[in-house]
């Protein structure tokens, strides 16, 4: 059991199956419009551009603007490449909005419940505030704190991210811990000074299994299967 | 019923009574250590010094620093006031975090429940995270969000503290509602463009009564007894 007095928790593949539900909410979108793509790899192009749009704010190249502006960009992009044209405008901001509709993995809610009766419980994740607002009504998942980019002005890995979240929970660093299914994302919050935690989610990236981020790296504090055994091991009955 | 999509709170008086719980917690810790005060008058002398030092950090004259910093800067002059010296520094921390253990008013829970059925919950306090957070662990309030002061970086009346809940709920001014038994905070709302909704708490200051606030101004959108009759109000059954 981690000596910690939170937990954060990132969102997009450790809480939610971006990919599948991405996927789906373009093909209920597209498909009635006579769109017939490969909706899979749709939602990986459209992630694809993820990490580059946030390291032009990372790197100073534009000031800070919220996931959900990114994500619209960058779905335009992703439209012309599979050769959707003529969206009006109010279909874009709908399928835009796919990422406030995630389904979690089917550990979650149980996971959390058990470990919300010890623990507060944040995410601290790159998708803005009414995103994971709208996320967690829908899903019925329960956060006591929503922190991470929006509120930090910071996309993760920046260390601000990590040390706006610990501190507004009031918190040193190393009393509150990460959990994520992202190796590179525990790595920058240990060196942020938080505890880090673990969670494998194998087809994240594809049912078929992906190539990355298999097991916990070495220098992780805590590794589970899933949120439910994350709560055995942390003492939660 | 108001067109918005999401509601806002005012916390201190509007969703907690902060005079009879930080009088209940200041016997609680002083009383044993052989302090007889008027507990009442305690309290009310802590919350006098809020204002005050709130106008520093909005008039520009100290940088932003959270609630929990100033409650405690004015918690040293409260007891040097009521003469209560020689207290350890952990005992300073913990008596600090009274405004942590506030219980809310009695209809607060049943209209949360039926309001969020319909609406996200959003608390838009000058309280930080942390306390609103520990706060909400121990009453059961469920909040979708907490935003104001800390995550705004600027303290009500500010119109930044007002334009920040919008703008993070994802929302025009237009389509966000404050709640807030308190007339100042509901004017300054409405100038910022949120819609507004006052709710009586006559006792907030004194048992018998007090003499402010006792009416919704004027302007005010909507005006509830107390947040059962606003479910009723905003159609929430």
């Amino acid at each position: 059991m981690l000596p910690v007095k939170a937990l954060t928790f990132d969102v997009f593949g450790t809480v939610v199956d971006w990919r599948r539900s991405v996927a789906r909410e373009a093909a209920a979108a597209l498909d009635p419009l006579g769109f017939s793509l490969n909706w899979n790899a749709f939602a990986l192009a459209w992630r694809a551009r993820y990490q580059p749009a946030m390291e032009r704010v990372r790197s100073g190249g534009r000031g800070f603007v919220k996931l959900d502006v990114l994500h619209r960009e960058n779905l335009l992009e992703v439209l012309e490449q599979f050769g959707v044209a003529g969206l009006p405008d109010a279909a874009i901001d709908d399928l835009n909005r796919a990422w406030h509709r995630l389904d979690p993995w089917p550990d979650v809610l149980p996971g959390m419940a058990r470990l919300r009766a010890a623990y507060p419980l944040a995410a601290l994740s790159n998708g803005n505030v009414a995103l994971i607002v709208n996320m967690a009504r829908r899903a019925g998942i329960r956060w006591d704190a929503i922190l991470g980019a929006e509120v930090a002005r910071a996309y993760k890995p920046m260390p601000e991210a990590y040390h706006s979240a610990a501190d507004m929970l009031g918190l040193a660093p190393a009393e509150v811990a990460l959990v994520a299914a992202h190796n590179d994302d525990l790595k920058a919050a240990a060196a942020a000074g938080l505890r880090t935690i673990f969670v494998a989610r194998r087809t994240e990236m594809a049912d078929e299994g992906q190539t990355k981020d298999l097991e916990a790296w070495d220098g992780a504090d805590l590794a589970a299967e899933c949120f439910e055994e994350l709560a055995d091991r942390m003492g939660c009955p």
